[in-house]
């Protein structure tokens, strides 16, 4: 890299400040200085020299507007609801993580779509029976997966389900960019993309656009054996018309990471319904190296005067 | 393909017969009758005048020695076993099913990996409990998987693995020609070829030369943190040794699929050794399309007089 006088400083604040920090000291980034403060009241004392901070949403929101000198904020999630709070400044540039989910995201559905299509679980509980069960299993070949929302995350699900030998459908707002999708559906299609669809994965953000998007409406143009999988936001599904669906059997099961409310309230009925397999928004947990290694292409960027990587668009919320 | 006066008589005998009958007539092979026998006894009496004979080893070992005009076997299996009972006739030319469970052993072998990875049951079970659990989960990339044989299976399995970021050690006789093996080891380098790996995965076939392979010392070479996976033959592993290191936890788990004794019998400790996911050789069970297409390629080859694909040498007994 070229030498700069440029210098900057560096707020960090995550659940992985050491890790960043390791990794970040190892690249000698030239004229950074680092800060890692231990919690939000140490990061307004330490901080307030700081012209770039890099963390989870949920703790810059708790000091962006009480550090002025902050011009850039490197999210280390995908999802960045908590900075679009109507009260906090929005002066600054926002660059969120994409492109580092993928592979994690796509272990998570492959699992269970493997999971479902071996009957990894159902063989199991047989085994506790002692029962040697010879049923073949089914192959996730020449199934149709359809993505709702073809970002980066839903790019990486299209690739991995076309090494499985699936077909895909895509739905999306207006790019059509990813090699891997078969065809492509715009709003106005829904009920033609979800037509014959086996699974139903969603991977949209949680905008003023998604909201609800999965209503009853939409789960009825859903084959009866399809399976739903939420992996985006949870304000994007109508969790009762789901419920609904699920308990008189109008879909085949769901696969869910996000709810309208997280932690999901202990007497939800979705933790009953038939066929429903719960995570706790744990599809994709941050992977720092990668992570980390985004705020080095984007800090390489900025001493280059080029535009940053995935800046957010506060107006779209996304 | 060019009209041959060539006339050929077919023993379809699988319990897929009509769905292979069915496949077949619409290649329009030239010169091709078929007869497809509702049993073993029935195979006798029409299978009198038929050169060519398609189907289950456990059937075809029936019946072969009463069918002296019978001069080619394609089995709709892998492993051809049966047909190496030395009071069997050996005097015909015998192709196994190679190269059609790849993609279905792929789907076996990831989707338990992924399962472990992603703590799918552990997850399901803490879900009954109504627990919301946030343990995050661990990832596939980076891990070192460990191929016992690199046949097709092994190659196929391999390309998954690396799709999936890991690394792969090959262990095999002789051939190196698998691209997606990242280092190779031949007999002799047992311990280098385990020590270090993640999930060892034995594709290896039952024949006199693997029998046992996969014993206390073997075991020993492994990690503690290691998962084996059979997908082979039973008779590769040592079942005492292999019970012994599971329940004293000197490995981490095991998902098997074959025996030393099909069914498992009830009484069997494996039924019940910690963290032991037993299936009921389903692994890959006959994807009809898949070994069609093989029979059509081979009798095309038959009729054009070139060699046939995938021959079983009967001495090496693979």
């Amino acid at each position: 890299m070229v030498p700069t006088d440029e210098t900057h400083t560096l707020l960090i604040l995550s659940r992985d400040s050491d890790v960043y920090l390791q990794i970040l000291s190892q690249a000698m980034l030239p004229g950074l200085s680092i800060v890692t403060p231990e919690d939000v009241e140490k990061a307004l004392w330490f901080g307030a020299d700081c012209d770039l901070l890099f963390g989870e949403p949920s703790l810059v929101s708790k000091v962006i507007n009480y550090l002025p000198m902050v011009r850039w904020v490197q999210s280390t999630w995908a999802g960045v609801e908590p900075l679009f709070s109507p009260d906090l400044r929005r002066d600054y540039i926002l660059t969120n993580a994409r492109n580092v989910y993928g592979s994690l995201m796509s272990e998570y559905v492959f699992g269970y779509l493997l999971s479902i299509e071996r009957r990894i679980l159902t063989r199991w509980v047989l085994q506790q029976q002692v029962v040697w069960d010879e049923t073949p299993s089914s192959t996730l070949r020449g199934k149709l997966l359809g993505l709702l929302g073809v970002g980066t995350i839903g790019d990486c699900l299209a690739k991995t389900a076309h090494y499985f030998g699936m077909s895909v459908n895509g739905y999306t707002r207006q790019s059509e960019s990813c090699p891997y999708i078969d065809r492509y559906f715009h709003p106005g299609d829904l009920r033609d993309f979800a037509s014959g669809l086996d699974y139903l994965v969603c991977t949209l953000p949680g905008t003023p656009n998604t909201s609800q998007l999965i209503d009853e409406t939409f789960l009825s143009y859903l084959p009866q054996t399809a399976w739903l999988l939420n992996v985006g936001r949870g304000s994007v599904v109508d969790e009762s018309a789901l419920v609904a669906a699920l308990s008189q059997g109008r879909l085949a099961g769901a696969v869910l990471d996000v709810f309208m409310e997280e932690p999901l309230a202990s007497g939800h009925p979705l933790w009953q319904t038939p066929n429903t397999f719960i995570t706790a928004h744990t599809a994709a947990t941050n992977y720092p190296p990668d992570i980390a290694g985004l705020f080095i292409e984007n800090y390489k960027r900025l001493v280059r005067s080029e535009p940053l990587l995935y800046q957010v668009d506060f107006n779209e919320q996304y």
